[in-house]
């Protein structure tokens, strides 16, 4: 009998997880840590980081470089079959991304006020784009709190 | 005496020539022909146009590149002192972009109102960038109905 902490496979908590252990790396590496994987057919088939620092490109977001990096696994320009998990509300730049993509669906994390899509209405995602927040919100959230607790010292 | 037309320097008119010379390149690539440039201190320090096919990238538009490019030649992430030439209205994504970037001034050619930014309202880019549409918006929009035309047969 085990006592191990049974994770549920394939869940959107499963894959959340796995876009916030992007994020953790975005933390470690000093950068805003926000994660994103796609996921095609219960495979994660790209891992992004938020990389605005280490590369000099404020377009850098972790969602972009997902979004490219799946493009290329799939030798494909759109992405109707993947799901897209990122730790925080996509911007604006990121939900026009998806809609050029065509991306099946989107599942965020936690919520943003401040640069989040939502201020600029619903309807910048490409229509048949299912979209979920809210996944592991508090977890996600707090990951950014901490690393901007730890900015201001 | 001279007769050849005399092109007045660093205009708008004039820097907007030079994305439509990209615009032709991707014309030629048989690309959605959109191009862009972004210049600073009057110089041209990046150009660029739509590679969608190309790199089977659905978010490698034209603005996209031009600012990811000024950036590393800058070697800086924030561009407010630069001024974006486009040869079409930018789209949700790359107006998200241009928000980032913080640039100084966006000018582009042709509306485009279906992809537009427009549809979404006017807030998309950030509240300091200074934005001008219109310019050659004749020349830039003919580049586009061609191809499309050409596509159509």
């Amino acid at each position: 009998m085990s006592y191990e902490p049974k994770i549920e496979l394939f869940t959107d908590e499963y894959f959340m997880r796995e876009a916030l252990k992007e994020a953790q790396k975005a933390f470690d590496a000093d950068e805003v840590p926000i994660g994103a994987v796609v996921v095609c057919n219960q495979r994660i088939i790209a891992k992004a980081h938020n990389m605005t620092e280490a590369l000099n490109d404020a377009t850098a977001h972790a969602e972009m470089l997902a979004i490219t990096a799946a493009e290329n696994y799939l030798n494909a320009k759109f992405l109707q079959d993947c799901t897209l998990y990122v730790t925080l509300e996509p911007c604006v730049m990121c939900a026009g991304a998806s809609f050029w993509s065509r991306i099946g669906k989107v599942v965020y994390g936690a919520p943003d006020e401040r640069y989040g899509y939502k201020k600029a209405g619903d309807t910048l995602f490409h229509p048949k784009t299912q979209i979920i927040g809210g996944v592991m919100a508090q977890e996600c959230g707090q990951l950014i709190r901490r690393f901007f607790e730890k900015k201001r010292g």
